[in-house]
């Protein structure tokens, strides 16, 4: 059996379901980030690696700045995911020779830009040759207060989905140069509580299932509801991925307070309702697609 | 100006050296690891990423669970080398999607066999599709005690320089099979505190200037003096790199009490005294070449 048969998400559950864990682990594998405890009581800290690979994520052709840019926004945005706040990151570079050098200073220069924004201070890297794609891999490390950590698994038939922000058409550019919604997951956590958030990397079509996996419930979604970019489709919507929108779930009572507290606190973004967690036996929408790094069919 | 004009030091230097930096960052770029203040007095995180990339690490007809235990058994050499404990992992893996299942799934039995060999837990891994050749990187975070931190940068002329183990020929093979020095190096920090240490991973030739330049100093090394593996010349001791024993300096004092303490705790392993720090301007030797992954010349 090759990886091409299988999904993204089976490939790494098959790799990682029999390792060995510890006490100070209090999420593994299979959610935005691993969490483990700290010295500090009631303060947890959160583990994030992700790669880019060019051709996958990213083009040469493409400005190195805004590659830079993304590769460490994609990892803040899984710690804010996880209700927490970002900290140290480590970049590892696999570049083949002929690149230059001024294709990675302007990169860097991205990469120091996203972490000016959100306070990540980054502490170190190495490099390597290829004769490949390159690849970059940004390893970062967050901090968690456990009363505001928010994990996948959380949701409960009958809580409220929502999304952050527009879906769709992240191909026409918004992958290079998204918003990690730190500041509003931060609010989120801290006010409201959602009882299950991730961000959207592959799409909702892609994403929901997952969420609703974790919680062992099923969704029911309007795609009406559904908040576009310009130019997109419910089918863009669902399926484009690269959104780096927050998706949560919160319960019927929150949900009917949240519309005027997010309005006042982030009048520019919006915020949409778009269905409902259910049971798992309960008739709902079976969505599918989004993006998978390994399933060629 | 591309990769290829320059070595790897310069690559990194170049892009790293107008990093914004903050006051918990105690070590950033430039030494084994990256070292972070806690919440706990007294007590450092030490942050490492590695990466492997396939024909220039470890070629696909190498048994992968070997690849696995030399990916992190390498990040676990450097948290060794700064005189810490390794403690959680992360691991992305970009694979070309024709690979087996079966490959990973040995590569992560060889993982396993290094994280419960030296007390690390994995607690995340993520996949990647590439076109090129695999890429590996392992994330490891450790813990260290202040008064137990050895740095590169802390060498005095006239310290002696020791090397554990034997040097050379890792090509045979022992580049997948070797021995992070983690016992070793956790003794050696609670009980002799070298003024430098780093672990050998470009060979002599290349990572004794390093050390040097880290802490203003010259060297002088007896080639004869060279710990070397069966059937190494000294060219090899000094060149063939990935021999990940420990090299460190160590004051005069200290050098004439070590050798007996660390029979009676190591009988098995050599150490080896080769050399001495000296004044920058003295006449001492000159050690070129080594491994490095960008210079053709």
């Amino acid at each position: 059996m090759k990886l091409a048969d299988l999904g993204e998400d089976e490939v790494i559950q098959w790799l990682t379901s029999r390792l060995p864990t510890s006490s100070e682990v209090v999420v593994g594998p299979g959610d935005d980030c691993a969490v483990v405890a700290t010295e500090k009581r009631g303060v947890y800290e959160l583990l994030k690696t992700d790669a880019l690979v060019e051709s996958v994520h990213f083009l040469r052709s493409q400005p190195a700045q805004k590659v830079g840019w993304k590769a460490l926004a994609r990892a803040i945005s899984d710690v804010a995911a996880m209700g927490g706040t970002p900290g140290f990151a480590l970049v590892s570079l696999a570049s083949p020779p002929e690149v230059e050098l001024s294709y990675w200073r302007k990169f860097y220069q991205g990469l120091t830009q996203a972490a000016k924004a959100y306070g990540v201070t980054i502490v170190g890297g190495e490099t390597t040759r290829t004769s490949g794609p390159m690849v970059v891999t940004i390893s970062l490390t967050g901090t968690v207060k456990k009363a505001h950590l928010v994990r996948r698994n959380g949701g409960r038939p009958g809580d409220a989905i929502w999304v952050t922000g527009r879906l769709g058409g992240s191909l026409a550019g918004r992958h290079l140069s998204f918003t990690p919604r730190v500041a509003e997951a931060a609010w989120l956590v801290r006010y409201f509580r959602p009882s299950a958030m991730m961000d959207l990397s592959d799409g909702l079509a892609k994403d929901l299932p997952r969420l609703a996996a974790a919680s062992g419930v099923g969704y029911s979604i309007d795609l009406n509801a559904l908040p576009r970019n310009r130019g997109c489709g419910p089918d863009q919507a669902l399926r484009d991925g690269e959104d780096y929108e927050l998706l949560f779930s919160l319960s019927p009572r929150d949900s009917e307070k949240i519309s005027a507290a997010w309005s006042r606190k982030f009048p520019r973004i919006r915020l949409s309702r778009i269905g409902k967690l259910t049971r798992r036996e309960e008739p709902g929408t079976q969505l599918r697609g989004g993006f998978d790094h390994f399933r060629v069919a």
